[in-house]
């Protein structure tokens, strides 16, 4: 943003001087640990590492027994820290991770391979070489849980309760540039039947994850990838290969892939059967749902954070869509009375996190605000009411059984109060 | 990338088949590292580590003594792995440092204040917390230190070795996505009197770095950065802020920045007339330099690599230039002959690393692989020869003094033997 001569000052003059503030700001919290020891030195000469007065981290279930699920004690979430990010990417040791109670495998990646077989003409073996030579794309995508934003997931009841962070209501979605092959130049290479018409991914973990999907998605935009950010792909994502179905529930973004199967149906395979199809309110599920909806959240002024005194702030948050790109973001600060266009902040590409601003000045009242956006093929994030509407039910509904559904992509809501405090306010 | 049904299977037809291949590349190296110790996975859940099989690390000076600067002893530097790089981020633990002989300042950012005063209206006094309130962009740049792919900076006599590797030879650049508040901002805020023409930046390191430029592009696209990469700036990188000059030398993007002044000249500062001049033939320094000229490098494959089989590669590589977006990148894989255009991959964006790549089938024969670029003004990337003319000399001055100068742009060429060893050909 380049603010005109016109506007000069203008950050200024709403409200307290920023000058004066950050005289009285000082002096409070004391180094948060230790400095590097010497002898750390080389390692960190090797292999940088942020600074130690930087504590933001992933949270979860794993050491927080209330976020637990009652039939799975051992499964545990840890989300990521929207609430302290900036820009579009998510860092790799802060990506999200669901796991069903098992650590990521310690696999050697000159041993590892990827099958393709199946209904295929050239059941094909790769190692991490093989793919490394071929022809390659780097793209931006978010991943995100489809229980991310609800009650019934790893996030819990801290979803609802008045003192969530954006971590804890919308942190099972991250956002990083990956790099790898494209599946369907995988799939062209074995040589797909015409009979083939699912494919059945499957990666190496203890529990042998394995999910299925249409072929159609498969030749459209899925990545066999070994790159995030950068580097390679991390253990917690998958190293050394994942499977990124992009804008799709990420249950299908197959870890520690090792095997393409050529399919001409569904497999109803474990995982896409118990635990993650999405139940309707008659308690039948919808089990053929792939695509993440158009959701938005501010990030900042967002739950338990505090404003220091009256004046100006650039509200900022993070839009998404399965759908494709954001093509618009709108913000109210007045409770959904009123509604401004927000700045799309580049890149804004397919299927990722496109970060938005907006300038306000607080004006020391109670305020609410909300994000609403809209992605390329017209899809708009919609009202709790609208929502409940489409699960045949009312919004009063969630309040009483405390339940947040599957697939919850309404609008967020944050309130700030006189004090400077703001607290989710879904309820 | 999307094959085109007629090239089906071209990756197995040319040369050896992927698939026969993968079979014989296994086995060779057992785990690098131990794997984590279980009392560390609290840790890894909160902030994530890549796998112990990745050992890909920065290099340098500190522990090389046939680096270190005679004049100079401590002065140290780390360069990036570019020859393992994919996409266009480099990983904030992966990015170049050049220190002269100081580890990072332990900055507490809740202490730590930005001053911007001398030929302004009114001084202001800036916390983190005052400029994270401020409108911001997030931006992809490239930041490289004037000295890189020259044998003057603390790359040395590596640069010009027939093993080099590509870090060897550019590793003095890195790209990462830059947030925080435009200088201009600021500037505009402090308001800046007519007679400022120049302005001073100074870091809180023990050395006090201090460097002086034009106005005119402190109001152009100058960025008081507080992230990087999604998170707070890394130490080595100047936390809690650091100054990012876009396209132009590294020295100017002032690490730890704690003060701007406005003044009516250049400061002639101790790193900017000692150190940091460009030098000519006849002695005297080109000051006032600024820009970094367009350059590129092709990464996969480069020095020291090893092709295991003729056939299909995809020739992979980075450019970038300080005078814009990178508008054209060519490859040729015969000693400059015949030149072919690379596609680049999205993002192309101004002042960034840009990957570009294009298919190869190597035939078993020796073969020289170059690349150029071209940027958004025009400029393009010189050839040696066009290089050495510019300096008022020719190729065989180069090699014989052993020297390369500072902003040495020149196109970069791999041998490939036939054995299928990779190896510097830059003499």
């Amino acid at each position: 943003m380049n603010p005109k001569q016109s506007d000069r000052r203008r950050f200024l003059k709403s409200g307290a001087a920023l000058a004066g503030l950050a005289v009285g700001a000082s002096a409070s919290a004391g180094p948060l640990a230790a400095e590097p020891a010497p002898e750390r030195i080389d390692d960190l000469h090797l292999y940088g590492e942020r600074s130690h007065f930087v504590n933001s981290v992933r949270n979860g279930s794993i050491n927080n027994p209330e976020r637990r699920l009652k039939d799975e004690p051992n499964a545990f979430g840890l989300s990521t820290p929207l609430q302290d990010s900036v820009g579009m990417i998510t860092p790799a040791s802060l990506h999200f991770v669901v796991s069903h109670g098992y650590e990521p495998p310690d696999i050697n990646p000159l041993e590892h391979r990827l099958l393709i077989h199946g209904m295929v003409d050239c059941p094909l073996i790769f190692s991490l070489d093989d793919l490394k030579r071929l022809p390659f794309v780097s793209r931006f995508y978010f991943i995100e849980c489809h229980g991310n934003s609800t009650t019934g997931g790893l996030g819990g009841a801290a979803r609802i309760s008045p003192n969530a962070t954006a971590q804890d209501t919308h942190g099972f979605t991250s956002c990083s540039q990956w790099t790898g092959v494209p599946l369907s130049l995988l799939l062209k290479e074995a040589g797909v039947q015409k009979s083939a018409s699912w494919i059945l991914a499957e990666g190496a973990d203890a529990s042998k994850h394995t999910k299925s999907f249409p072929l159609a998605k498969a030749m459209d935009d899925a990545l066999v990838a070994y790159g995030q950010n950068g580097e390679p792909v991390r253990p917690e994502q998958g190293f050394p290969l994942r499977l990124v179905v992009p804008g799709w529930e990420g249950i299908n973004n197959v870890k520690w892939l090792r095997r393409i199967d050529l399919v001409d149906e569904p497999y109803m395979a474990m995982m896409e059967t118990t635990r993650y199809p999405s139940l309707r309110l008659d308690g039948k599920s919808r089990w053929f749902k792939f695509e993440m909806g158009p959701k938005s959240v501010i990030t900042q002024p967002s739950g338990a954070h505090h404003l220091p005194v009256r004046g100006f702030y650039e509200i900022t948050g993070l839009a998404w869509s399965g759908g494709g790109a954001i093509r618009r973001v709108e913000v109210s600060t007045d409770d959904g009375r009123t509604w401004k266009d927000a700045q799309l902040h580049d890149p804004v590409t397919q299927k990722a996190h496109t970060r938005f601003s907006i300038p306000w000045n607080w004006n020391g009242e109670e305020a609410v605000l909300q994000s609403r956006c809209t992605d390329d093929q017209g899809m708009v994030q919609p009202t709790m009411a609208e929502l409940a509407k489409l699960y045949g039910t009312d919004v009063d509904y969630f309040r009483k059984t405390s339940q947040i559904l599957a697939g919850f992509n309404a609008i967020q809501p944050w309130k700030v109060n006189r004090d400077g405090s703001v607290q989710n306010a879904i309820f």
